[in-house]
């Protein structure tokens, strides 16, 4: 009998918004799993430590190192691409001893995590479930008390990552947006922010469920400076009630 | 002293996907409100109940009647102002006495939710906390087992209440798409997914973490019937990894 494979979604960084369904798969896991940064603490493992058992079996899944190499060069993808392979191959061979293993993950699995590279790769294979979680764009529109969507609004989840114009264009066309993975992609979200014309409603959010986050407007910051993960949000909801 | 207001999302539907935070938050309220259909049981309460104290106050929001109105008329928009500000004033009754109130809500309170007609009323009044949960969006790709969003996609949360061109052209510039308040509209988000090729990877999910729910390709689905929290998933990741 092989072990099942859980896909745990642990929320946005307050361990309370884990969900009853997280806190007891990942207390019943033989095996805990996740990635992390080479040389850096998993934040998915801070968030649901207080509810892994007293030695547990762990896998920390350790990004290589990229930053040297374009995001779109061949090299990047085939580094990323055995990364992934390498991973999931550790899992398997815990799945097939018949260890249960709970791969961590912040905010919800399917929502931009690198859980779905595991489930792409495992699924098929071995008894799988997905739990759900909060993500870090609802934690945070709870922080900064704004109504993100509501009624007729489309809401567009928008990742930094993409370029000025492709930013522009989106944010001409839309209600209501988060725009995650922001980093070193501030300046230029910003930029497009302003030139659709709608920086005026933005909201810059920080590490939105933590004891230390902060919201602000975006136009009231003045750097750009950014952690990867805060997001900044634009609600809709332009038509009442 | 004022009592306490929480908006708090509870999930999806499965109980399990509560957080540990929205439990101890009902669990410990005065007050408990939702809002429902009149004359149906709330499906925020159902999903609660177990976690409700014994004898708890229950304020019961009971939509008004407006099946008979257009959604855009001024008449509508009058019936459910009044409905939200008559609404806003028993909660705070209870408020003003001290008591803490809970206000359910399916999903997540910022996400499409009526709780926000609430905040918007009383958050500048009365000390506010507003606890997320997991949407239905992310309960439902969780069941289907499909990677939502990934990488440089744009994921869009889009209204099936939009008219078809707008359905449409909102179809043609994305990446991924999450499609919500289908009900009646289901036939006309088939026939704008049909004209903009994304119709082949559309998946239906009915009730999505519900005992009862079902997952189907959309294109294998022979009928327009769909309950109103249906959900049309489109999964984006076209490049992987």
């Amino acid at each position: 009998m092989s072990g099942r494979l859980t896909g745990v979604g642990v929320g946005p960084g307050d361990p309370d918004l884990m969900t009853l369904k997280a806190v007891r798969i990942i207390a019943a896991a033989d095996v805990v799993a996740y990635f992390a940064k080479a040389g850096s603490p998993s934040h998915a493992r801070a968030i649901a430590a207080g509810h892994m058992r007293p030695g547990v079996t762990e896998e920390a899944l350790g990004y290589p190192v990229t930053t040297e190499i374009a995001r779109k060069a061949p090299e990047y993808g085939a580094a990323i691409e055995s990364f992934y392979a390498a991973s999931a191959a550790r899992l398997a061979a815990h799945l097939d001893a018949g260890r249960s293993v709970a791969v961590l993950s912040e905010g919800d699995p399917f929502f931009y995590g690198s859980y779905m590279h595991l489930h792409a790769r495992l699924a098929a294979r071995y008894p799988t479930e997905v739990i759900p979680g909060v993500t870090s764009i609802a934690g945070c529109a709870a922080i900064a008390g704004v109504p993100l969507a509501q009624g007729d609004d489309v809401l567009a989840i928008v990742p930094g990552t993409l370029s000025e114009p492709q930013l522009i264009e989106r944010f001409m066309a839309g209600e209501a947006f988060a725009v995650i993975k922001l980093g070193r992609n501030l300046g230029k979200v910003r930029r497009a922010l302003a030139a659709s014309g709608r920086i005026a409603g933005a909201l810059y959010v920080e590490r939105g469920t933590m004891a230390d986050g902060r919201v602000l407007k975006l136009a009231d910051k003045p750097d750009d400076t950014a952690p990867y993960f805060a997001v900044i949000l634009v609600p809709g909801w332009e038509s009442r009630p």
